[in-house]
Parts: C-alpha cells; sequence; structure tokens
C-alpha cells in the first residue's frame, strides 16, 4: 500500500497545464503539482490544496479480467511518459448505498470500464487512490501517465468513460492536467 | 460514515472481560474500553492503546442478500445488549491479492459468511469498521452488541466463522469481550 499526498504548489515535480472542474465544484488554481510520500500538509512551496489517497485492494475486478490486465500494464515513471492527469472524483451516497453486485453491473457489465481502459493499454499506465475511507473531499484520485504522441487516445479514454451510465454516479470531478518538469 | 478510535484504557464505558489473542500479536491488557468520536489518540483516562476504523459500503453483500439482512438487523445501543465483542482482524497479502470474484467467492459461496451472520439476527448488532486504508495494524474492526442471555449464541457465531475457508486468510485475530458499565 502506498499513500501519497498530492500539493497543488507553486513549483513541483510537474506542471499544470489546465484544471478544469468536470462536475462540482473546482479546486483553486496551482501552477505546479508535487507527489509527497505518506500523509503531508503543506509542505510544498507556494502550497494552495493537498489531496491523499491509498493504493488498496480492487474492488471490481474479476480473475479473467485481471489476467487481460497485467500483463499489459505499463510501470509508472517510463521515461516517454512526460504527462500526466490526475482526475479526483466523488460519486453519490446512491452509488455507495447500492450492494456490491448492483455496483458491479453497473460498473462493467453495463459501463464496461474495464474493458475500455484494456483498449489504452500498455499506452495509459494508471495507478488508483482509494480517498474515501481518509475523511478526503474526493473518494478516488486516478493517476494516469502517457507520452505526448498518445495523448489524443486519453482524450478518447476519458471522453468514454464520462459517457457511460456509470458516470451518472459522478457528483465531483476535476480533470487536472500536468507535463513532468525537467529534473 | 462514521470514524471512531477505541481505546484501551483504565476506564471506561465498556470493561474488558477479556482480550485474547486468536492467532498472532495479543494488545497489552487493558481494563477498560472507551470508544471516541474521530481520530483521537491518547484522550482516556490510564491509555494503553488505540484502534480506529470507519464504516464504509459493503464489499461483498449482494442485493438479495440485503434484502435479507436489512429488515432483521438491530440497531446498537439496546439497552438489554450489555455485552459486547470488538474483534479486530488482519488478512494475509494472499487475501488481498485475489481478484474481487475469488475473495466473494471464499467469502460467500465457500464460507457461507453472510449466510451464517443472518442465523444471528436479530439477536447480535454488528457494526464493521475498516482499517487497513488508514494504516492501522487490523483490517477490520467488527463491533458485536448483545444481551447475555445471546453470548452462546455469539460463541457459536464466531467459533463457526473460524472454522471457514474465509479465516485461513487471517494471520492476526484478538478477540476482546465487553460488559457495559453502569452510566
Amino acid at each position: 500500500m502506498i499513500l501519497n499526498t498530492f500539493e497543488g504548489c507553486s513549483s513541483g515535480s510537474w506542471k499544470i497545464e489546465h484544471l478544469r472542474p468536470v462536475t462540482g465544484e473546482s479546486l483553486p488554481k496551482a501552477a505546479c503539482l508535487n507527489i509527497l510520500p505518506g500523509h503531508n500538509a503543506g509542505n510544498s512551496p507556494g502550497f494552495v490544496w493537498s489531496l491523499r489517497g491509498v493504493t488498496s485492494y480492487v474492488r471490481y475486478v474479476h480473475r479473467d479480467e485481471r489476467e487481460q490486465l497485467t500483463p499489459l500494464q505499463p510501470p509508472l515513471g517510463r521515461p516517454e511518459a512526460t504527462r500526466a492527469a490526475l482526475i479526483p472524483i466523488k460519486k453519490s451516497e446512491t452509488w455507495w448505498d447500492l450492494p456490491q453486485d448492483d455496483r458491479r453491473k453497473i460498473f462493467e457489465e453495463q459501463s464496461r470500464h474495464i474493458a475500455t481502459g484494456l483498449k489504452y493499454l500498455p499506452a495509459i499506465a494508471r495507478r488508483l487512490y482509494q480517498s474515501r475511507e481518509l475523511g478526503e473531499p474526493f473518494d478516488f484520485l486516478t493517476w494516469f501517465e502517457y507520452a505526448p504522441a498518445d495523448a489524443a487516445a486519453f482524450e478518447d479514454l476519458v471522453d468514454a468513460l464520462r459517457r457511460t451510465k456509470e458516470w451518472t454516479y459522478v457528483t465531483r470531478e476535476i480533470d487536472i492536467r500536468l507535463i513532468r518538469m525537467p529534473e
């Protein structure tokens, strides 16, 4: 399990290309994003906001799906993957009150969340952080990394997901696009 | 969502009748247990240890099962329910690495966790707290409340669960039995 704090700040390892509210309230503008290990608060230069999340076990992926996903999933930190997205999402209480089988059905059988993601492998690297149990303002933070040449494919992926039934349960979503700063 | 801190201490709202390690390392002995709202640390008299958990959405219960459970589930705090148990549990990384369908299969189709619990309703009130994402030493804390007359039934319930395949993934478990102190 990896707990990270994402901080919007004035200088950091990723330049914020844009920060756009997709649904609900936005976050304050910030020039850069820093990713700090553990439970940090305001340790980046020109700190503006922070979001925390922790990696955890899969909640919907079945064995046959994982067998397809795992060999194709690229690691984070590929040198060519100089573009990233941080997409914080909150879902409604109606979603969280659904039993497990109903959530799974909407997530995959109706919305094809896993199957759609699979089409963009190995171009798009992804890491999901859980935030709901941490008392954070969002339920998840998804982190994506890709090469500039795959930027259009990434747009297709997020567009496809946002048109699903699953997304009708999203009450807040922010799309933060990032460019890696030279070391 | 409810975040609580359970504190082993020298005086509190529940007397610790016994604290017994079932699997793995125990916790230090304490005379009483206090349940504090939120993220507390060491605020009880004669503080010995603390465990935190947060209520969350169901991870395995299906719609048909919930329709059976919900009308039978008693609330916490019934005047006659003067006995309680706090059972902190940690499962192995092998468990957490399993895909969702495999965990569900072991949990219910093989171990009958939900069906077994159902047999003890409405006698035994239960609340599950998630702790894994909080970086706590246990993955869950389960809190049970029952009347003294149902103490034998509660023994049957925990005995039945401990003999399941699901429990072969438990790497640490402590059984803390409690008696409510007079107000």
